[in-house]
């Protein structure tokens, strides 16, 4: 098998029992247009998104995650990524062409996510009203919204975070570029395939349930659009959980919030750094600086960063105390 | 006469023959809201402004300035403005109350620029659904365009600059905080009342035109906004004259534009710096640092900015060569 | 007496048990300047203030407010200012001209903090390699530290806020932008001379202690500074209390950090709003929205921001529960 | 061969007639450090930068490129460019292990522009003082100049732009991600072999001499930055030659200036864009937008950005016409 493989996140599916409430905050208060519709779901893209969606909204009973859309590199590392996913068992077959990509490999993770990998790909194409005086931009910066500009990363939460990540490493060429390791084991990896620290993060779900969704990141890239989003997104009765602020984690400038089907998402600013080094030795944060990495300034993130998931479980406070014993004192439990 | 009589500029009266393209651009393009309108006119403001409207867009043949609206410091300063201005014969009368404001004092100035005085006012009241969580705000954040705060300041040209600016210090309370002196003369005042580094600003009329617009200025108070701005007017097919980039003259971030009806519009950064002695003396620009005044960071403004006001005047290059030949090397023309 | 007396607030004086490392946070750290030494004190000043001095440290037991010092509008309003004061009893007479100012007259509040008010003034003159190619600046942006711009504001604590309010309105021509009203009494008052939101800020303070000092802050303009700063202060060992985030109150980008002398400093980012309405009607907050006060975007302030004050005093959990008897359930208390 | 080598620009070496004051400009106003000395050469790098230096300045008679330095992806890769070279007759040999790197094959473009290859490199190990708590990070913020992050691109300028590019592609594994097509041929080609958009620019040099550099740019990741720095420069008699403005072509916030060897440097702002497409498709500019490619906003840019280079070379008026002579009327000559 080629070295690396994957090129890169595509898109994200949610599901919201409120399909259109969700739809309305990505659209209305974060700027992104609907480009297909198709039975319980719409096809959504930023502006600066290349292809012909970076989300998926699809209606469903309970909120979390629908699957993850990743593309290779090229058509013979699609097909090294199959059949080395097949070897685990992991594998779900092929899909036929559906919107914007062709025919894709689906399979899910040890703990149960639901991914799927794919070569050929749909491009957004403007319409001349839509399209951009400059030829490397997809189209126009939107008028309506604080418009984010493009899909970033998303972060799961695992049952299994060992195995989940080892998955992606194995199978999907992904690297660990840095990760929290507590005395009983590790909480939290951040892994990529390209410069950017990570298109894929997981944590360890504390609640002990499986193939959690911790949420779906779309990128400013200026930490000013965190400001103003945050200003508006209050004033449309939307929560933000925690920031504008920054993580010493991955160096990100983030802001998360809940959309209105209940799935967390983070506005994410400047790029913090980059990784361009071929051997990057993966960044290991301990009890000792925790809370640097949580955040850079000093805030506390809430108990909710780390026990709330989709789709939602409840959970007794024993359990939660149970799952984080062998987490610091500084990291807040509820 | 009290010596404090104005409290602050209120609105701007623009003459547009393309009214609807020019209403679109505040609309679409600045996230300005009309609030009324009335026969030929449309009133505007924007969403940090308190009071009913800030912008006046008038159906005219020609573009350029309607009138200039102040409001007094209090019922007083408003009978005292209007009788200083009475021994000067400048005085037009009072006029009955009428959109967002009660009766007025209104004048011209000795280059026949329209100004009106008033006290009485009408605040903007949010719908329920506009108003914000914040009681200190107006209202919500827009949704649509870049949402400009707040009506700054205008600019005008004067074929009498002394005049004029005499008449704004001796009647209404003006100080002149910056102004460029060359050997033959001032070629700019920057006029304040507050401690914003102006209200008014005057420039020489290159053309020896009465009573022309220079330009209106709406604040972002972030020079992010402006980038933002930049990247989408130049998208939706308006001309910028010049920047985003900050003048020397009272450190100003700024950016030009042209609206559809040809008045030259400035956006506005974060506020360089603010005046609060009492004893403010004028910092005087001179031809050895006036290259400074017109870019902070050595951007040279283009000839345009010298010439171009509202209405337009045919200008041959003699004249304008005349015009300017107490102008320096470094001050470009057309 | 005139109704308007006070032009601004020109310094602030604070104690430190630990005057050096306190003098390096404001030069290293923030990129403020010593203009003079004398005694225990030493003088000094941000870029942009175009005094002799803006801030004054003096070496003493605990860390505290030493004084405020304001500028008069004029020569006749300093001295209706002092006879204003006189008939209060609390004058504590005039003193002798001193370093960066000329007579002065000073008066403590009904809370004990210890002001001065005088006219005359030495403004900063760069030498001419610290001096600007701008005359409207005092000199050259530093090269050393964060460099912050101004002093922008003092915050109070008050065992009797009312009485201590009502001495800045009625004897300094102080006027109410906002404040905080709780069933029992007001938490909070944001008063101002100018359209800024507040020279100065007094809270109740909650441990009943008299004149203790809540912050002193000082202004970049910026929002991205409070970043830059909060990075780099993170770094050196300066704890970060709160922020980089936003007040709902005065719409103020803030950060809140301990100088080395145990002082609460505050950094300040892009002006929120201005006031210029000259009949501006005090902002209210209430139980109901006195959360979007504290933050804008969500954030809880920790509870020390509630009670810690300098000197620091040792405060019971009953006492302060007590104190904070009349705080809805949104207010933390430690 | 594989098809990817190469995995970054790893180090730029400049010329200067004024070397003291070349360093002094990168470390007093940049905020760069001196890793290390030898002979005629100093050794820095900036505060995000991983390795021992990304910077060498080399006194000479005159100003220029020295060499570049890259990291190849693996030490197989490294073999790989090495022969690859070896059969085009450009190679000049393998070098023994230097300051911060191990030996390394050593090349010159057709155009006779110096470069090496190497696997092994040293990084920068913050002294105890210096280092960061957030362990992604190399050290802390610096507390002097306005510090830039890292080496981001250089920009040479070549008398045979076809030439040097396809070396770049065909031995080194860069892909062209967007060029400039004239009428009678290729003015500029933007190359990388990451998601950047460029990590090395060629320029057809306007003036037919071979060989040259026409700037190293550093990465500030920030808009803000670019204005403080222009803010500082101007001040501290740096010439800015244009912005902070924002390029079409690879959408980057962009400012240039000379350091005081004569060398012209760009600070860079946040990232305009990134590449995740495996299979992008190189844009393409041409006369009809080759405006919007160098100005964003619609600044024209300065002859000189076209025509100068280091070393600097005497042109007749002529001769740059003649250069010129596919050019549009839109790209200004001097």
């Amino acid at each position: 098998m080629p070295q690396h493989t994957i090129a890169q996140l595509a898109h994200v599916e949610i599901l919201s029992a409120k399909p259109q409430e969700t739809e309305d905050f990505f659209v209305d208060l974060l700027g992104m247009s609907v480009t297909a519709r198709d039975g319980q779901s719409a096809f959504l893209r930023a502006w600066q998104d290349t292809y012909h969606h970076s989300l998926i909204i699809t209606e469903a009973p309970d909120a979390g995650l629908g699957h993850i859309g990743f593309r290779a590199d090229s058509p013979a590392a699609l097909e090294a990524v199959a059949a080395s996913i097949e070897t685990t068992g992991r594998g779900t077959g092929w899909i036929e062409p559906g919107h914007g990509h062709g025919r894709a490999y689906t399979f899910t993770t040890p703990d149960g996510h639901r991914n799927e990998v794919f070569w050929d790909v749909e491009r957004y194409q403007a319409t001349p009203e839509e399209a951009s005086v400059s030829p490397n931009l997809p189209q126009k910066r939107p008028l309506h919204g604080n418009p984010v500009k493009r899909l970033d990363h998303v972060n799961l939460m695992a049952a299994d975070l060992p195995a989940t990540s080892a998955f992606y490493q194995e199978h999907l060429s992904f690297l660990v570029r840095e990760k929290i390791t507590m005395p009983d084991g590790d909480l939290g990896h951040w892994l990529s395939v390209s410069p950017l620290p990570h298109e894929i993060a997981i944590m360890q779900d504390m609640t002990g349930t499986a193939g959690r969704l911790h949420h779906v990141a779309f990128w400013y890239g200026n930490d000013t659009h965190l400001n103003d989003c945050a200003e508006t997104l209050r004033d449309y009765n939307i929560t933000i959980e925690a920031g504008p602020s920054k993580h010493g984690i991955t160096q990100s400038p983030f802001m998360y919030v809940y959309e209105p089907g209940g799935n967390r998402v983070e506005l994410f600013g400047a790029n913090g750094y980059m990784i361009f080094e071929p051997d990057w030795k993966t960044r290991v944060w301990t009890p000792e600086n925790l809370a640097v990495g949580g955040s850079m300034y000093g805030l506390e993130l809430p108990p909710t960063f780390f026990a709330y998931g989709t789709p939602n479980v409840e959970i007794g406070e024993d359990a939660l105390t149970e799952g984080f014993k062998h987490a610091p004192d500084q990291v807040p439990v509820s």
